[in-house]
């Protein structure tokens, strides 16, 4: 069935999220109260209406209550936010969710009732300062405070095994998730060379490990340390 | 070995960055012309300096070239973190990662020869997007078009079947990384209940669904709509 979705706020979260639901087949509806910004998203959602959250009768107009969630991605005015919060949760709107600042934000948003906070700017500071951090990681992922998700460059002892020799969830009690692997292909003409990279899929246990393969790994992050030789 | 890295500017995304990479161990140096930032985030790292980026002749002077790596969060000012990027690039600096903002931005960047762009808006409207318009779907990260890592409710009919009798590897090409698995505990005074959240590791095949599980999945995105009951 198709969504009904609201997106409160068209600063480029706002915009992309309204791009993307489209793009999944949702029904958006667009708000803002600057006309400029719905203009540029307008062509790309199935509704625009340009009003000012913070104004509890207007937004009421809108038969919010009927729509499966409403995003608020307000960015400057906090207040701004909490407003439209408390207006939202009047009408009886389902699922609220808020994209936040800072920390302190997401703090007083649980406190008013508000479980789904994202908070792009942390998630990807701490995914940078873990892949920083930890030698051939290249992205990383965490479930919780002990499990993890890695993307790493398989260690060079690994080249030319196959997953079963490996057997990194006997040796580490770690799993081997995928494999990305870079593949050079020709171009359609004949000639011209050009790297494409290749999800293997569910790795199979006569898969062979090859030079620059990038490994996807999930397990206990002491685990997976163990991995790349340092406890 | 400890890792040295430098923060170009000092909003939201520079203070988490700065604070996670101090907290893992890493030796940071923070910059920002603005000295209210670093008096902020003065005692979390291992130096401040204060000093306009785009001036080369002051930022040659920091010895950045000795840096593993330098992350430019500039934010409102493009033409600031192009000059950056010169001057950075000029003094030699290894690795240079930008945070950017619009995918303009980073088309520029990597013209620039920055390989390394981050979009936190964008990566975090994405995922939303994608948990929003698949039902059970709590969390989802796309590796590539295809494949995708899920966190989803494991749907009823699955409840009390073993990981064995289930085989979602043969019946969906699918695999389950991990289950995410709420447990009522007692509190250690031996009375009060709390749900705790758990993750049960490496699911071996002999684990039985139980209602309320949630299952970490990994496949083709195609075929995690099939687990679901969607074509």
């Amino acid at each position: 069935m198709r969504k009904k979705i609201a997106v409160i706020g068209l600063g480029h979260f706002g915009e992309y999220l309204s791009q993307k639901l489209s793009d999944s087949g949702s029904e958006v509806l667009a708000i803002d109260k600057d006309p400029e910004k719905l203009e540029q998203i307008k062509d790309a959602v199935t509704q625009t209406v340009c009003l000012d959250s913070c104004d509890e009768k207007v937004l009421r107009s809108q038969g919010l209550e009927e729509f499966d969630a409403v995003v608020i991605a307000l960015r400057d005015n906090f207040e701004e936010t909490l407003l439209t919060i408390m207006n939202l949760q009047k009408i009886g709107v389902k699922r609220i969710i808020v994209r936040a600042v800072t920390a302190e934000h997401q703090q007083i948003l649980r406190h008013l009732g508000v479980d789904e906070v994202l908070l792009p700017e942390e998630e990807t500071a701490i995914r940078l300062a873990q892949s920083l951090t930890m030698e051939n990681i290249i992205d990383s992922f965490s479930l919780n405070d002990d499990y993890i998700i890695i993307e790493a460059e398989a260690p060079g002892e690994y080249i030319g095994k196959t997953i079963r020799e490996l057997d990194m969830r006997k040796s580490f009690g770690v799993s081997l998730i995928t494999i990305r692997r870079m593949t050079e292909s020709k171009g359609v003409l004949g000639f011209g060379k050009k790297s494409i990279e290749k999800i293997i899929g569910i790795p199979d246990a006569d898969t062979v490990v090859e030079r620059g393969d990038i490994l996807v790994l999930f397990g206990p992050e002491k685990n997976i340390k163990k991995v790349f030789g340092k406890n």
